[in-house]
């Protein structure tokens, strides 16, 4: 079985990454997503080891030492992170892991898995976002303007990703998403060892062996 | 209508590229072929426009120097090349443009269209490749063995391509290739006027304009 590649998902606050996530696993069976830990306390009807694995700050400063997570992070005085152990299991089942973190995450990831497949997600404009942003109806304007400035912000860094993909209709995005992880396996960077074979093989033809 | 790509398709002899470009034809409405322009004598059965554009040496070097060719070389006496005319206009159609080149032309080419997308093409091992060489059965050991060389040194520069493409069930890899043509039209690479765009919409609507 091939081992399968680790998908990062950034994008927009606003460009429904949740909902493009939850669509793909439903669609197809090749994906896992990837879990994230954190110190914070679970909400009424968290689970453990399916929104998130919960732990102590102990255990997660623990975690950091040992080199068991792919990436953390801390926020507002707690930490979440990607735990390595997890993910390495499911690319080795040959499942497609999906990661939705943010681009300083996504930087991370790549030291650790170069080999990894950056994606980010868009509504189709930003007066569109801007809409999206607006249509949950519970934010005051100065939440609205600081999303947009850190949208802003996201913006600076999307030629980091290898792919952008604008999420206009989800269907489309699904499939769209789905041909482009594909494609990805076909990647001349994410197949050095069969290059590396062929290479070899076709030099021990040529010298007659 | 949105541009086309330009699709540069490599591979080593034998590899079935002649097949898989004919049958993405067939099967697909988006591409074109790209057709060389070349000083050699037309075979009989040849029609200048569909095999070749024929043309002397004397309006090959006007072209040459009007920069006209987007690429071009000189095998035995005989100029090839890829006229810059036909590319563009079927490219303005919205038609992906398939070229197949070896590499020193794909590398020529990429300096004139960055966002060109490099295919490369194998049989399944190396094995298969000089069993289809031999297959043909029409060539001496001697042949076989330079194109073997060949072959080598095509090995070399793989990683110049951005995918790799093995040619194993004709159907499937005729597949495999266009999905991987629509995937590289989501490539940040190649949408950096959509991301200017974004950003530059983001940005005003950050500062309330």
């Amino acid at each position: 079985m091939n081992r399968g590649i680790l998908i990062v998902l950034s994008g927009f606050s606003g460009a429904g990454k949740g909902t493009l996530m939850k669509e793909l696993m439903k669609t197809y069976d090749n994906y896992a997503l990837s879990i994230s830990m954190t110190t914070r306390n679970p909400r009424p009807g968290e689970v453990d080891g399916r929104e998130y694995f919960f732990s102590t700050r102990e255990t997660f400063e623990e975690k950091i030492a040992q080199n068991g997570l792919i990436e953390y992070a801390e926020y507002c005085g707690n930490y979440y992170g990607t735990p390595r152990d997890y993910v390495e299991e499911q690319l080795a089942k040959g499942k497609d892991v999906i990661l939705e973190i943010e681009i300083q995450g996504m930087r991370k990831v790549k030291q650790m898995f170069p080999e990894m497949l950056p994606l980010f997600v868009t509504p189709p404009s930003a007066a569109e976002l801007e809409r999206r942003l607006r249509g949950r109806g519970t934010e005051t304007e100065e939440v609205i303007k600081s999303r947009l400035m850190r949208a802003a912000g996201e913006a600076d860094g999307v030629e980091d990703y290898e792919y952008i993909v604008i999420n206009d209709d989800l269907q489309t995005c699904v499939s769209q998403i789905h041909g482009i992880v594909q494609a990805a396996k076909s990647a001349t960077a994410r197949n050095t060892q069969l290059i590396h074979d062929i290479r070899k093989e076709i030099g021990d033809l040529s010298k007659g062996e």
